[in-house]
């Protein structure tokens, strides 16, 4: 009988081409099989709660894999995963749980952090994890949009087409905190599901408004529009975080 | 007449060889030596405060250079060396300085700062800044060495041999300031001068210290012996910042 695994993971995008599993195997999915493999003599699928770009890092992103059996405890499952895996591959915590539970499918939500630097000089040290804005911010309009996006609305004018047409364009999003620590501004947004790119496009009206180069109500008009044909700016890779999905 | 330049400068140290020049030219000097070049037309030298070793941080590194005229101010030379630089090098600040003024031998002293994380895992956006100990570490020990390692004392038990020997081997250590946040674990040095590789050297003593590998008396032995033979631990390089440099 198959006993299903969870796990939290943590990974740095900058080293990894992303979650989804490749041809060339340099992906997050991709290891983690590969250390399953290993451990277990077998081929283990690994699902994601959902997908990460190129460069996009993890603070908590959630999985699970179905095992043949409990030999290994969960904590012998961490240990032994993080034995194998990069060191930009952490897994934080394994449990196993109800075959009911599904990483994708039983999320109620996720919470992403994007961080932007807003200063003329981008410090070494921030390199890869941040969006780097030598132009000055206001941090008011900032604020201003976040007040907009938040609540349900159709998201249609934020979402990237990944190929697949995305049907329910309809989403929730419940909360988006804005943090400022000198010239680092951090955007907190809690939702129960975000379209492919709508967080970095988000972020990228965001800052187009608080630059001067929108205005609120062309973003609010951007909100209202179910095809939303103009360029759109979408925010780097490297600025966004998945911080946790909620279940 | 020669013009000096003093620079501010930030780095990652994970990406270069170190600070100081060397053949195959990935270090910190060579690249600004580089920048120099291509935006003078002529071979500038560039002279360190200090060398820092391959993998050492930079947040506050000083140097300056001998320019033949200020043909470039100085927010010019900052900008047009940044666009040369790669991105995990960056020029913060430069200013035109006296004649009397040289980055190593004016130097009044220099504040490092050495974290270590502490923790059973190493979150992977911590690799290359800290040091991961997965064992408990008594903190109270921590401070205690500090206060030990405070004050003017003959260091030569915490110092290595770089090939020439160091004559004077006295240096005062102004301060040790110890910070907590959750895991990490941040330790400020403030000394009118350190010896090789001698904040590694002290943190590689505290850590055996606070994981009950040395007593306390054991690491006032050392302090006292004018040459200590015994093993020492030095606390590797990934961990170390240099965060400014006293005029």
């Amino acid at each position: 009988m198959p006993q299903r695994l969870k796990l939290i993971l943590a990974y740095y995008g900058a080293g990894f081409a992303g979650w989804q599993s490749q041809s060339h195997r340099n992906t997050v999915q991709d290891h983690l099989e590969r250390a399953f493999r290993r451990v277990s003599g077998r081929q283990v699928r690994v699902h994601g709660a959902g997908r990460t770009d190129a460069g996009v890092h993890a603070l908590g992103q959630c999985a699970h894999v179905d095992l043949v059996d409990r030999r290994l405890s969960a904590a012998r499952w961490t240990s032994a995963l993080n034995a194998l895996l990069p060191p930009l591959i952490r897994v934080l915590r394994c449990y196993y749980v109800s075959a009911t539970f599904h990483a994708r499918f039983s999320a109620k939500g996720k919470v992403y952090r994007y961080r932007i630097w807003s200063a003329p000089i981008l410090p070494p040290l921030e390199v890869n994890r941040a969006w780097h804005i030598s132009a000055p911010l206001d941090f008011d309009i900032l604020q201003a949009l976040a007040e907009k996006l938040v609540g349900t609305h159709d998201f249609a004018g934020f979402a990237a087409n990944r190929g697949n047409c995305e049907l329910n364009t309809i989403r929730t999003i419940r909360s988006i905190h804005l943090h400022r620590k000198g010239p680092c501004i951090a955007i907190d947004f809690d939702g129960d599901g975000f379209l492919y790119k709508m967080v970095r496009l988000m972020v990228g009206s965001m800052v187009q408004g608080a630059l001067g180069k929108l205005t609120v109500d062309e973003i609010a008009a951007r909100l209202a529009s179910i095809r939303f044909s103009g360029a759109r700016l979408a925010a780097p890779p490297e600025g966004l975080f998945l911080a946790r999905v909620r279940y």
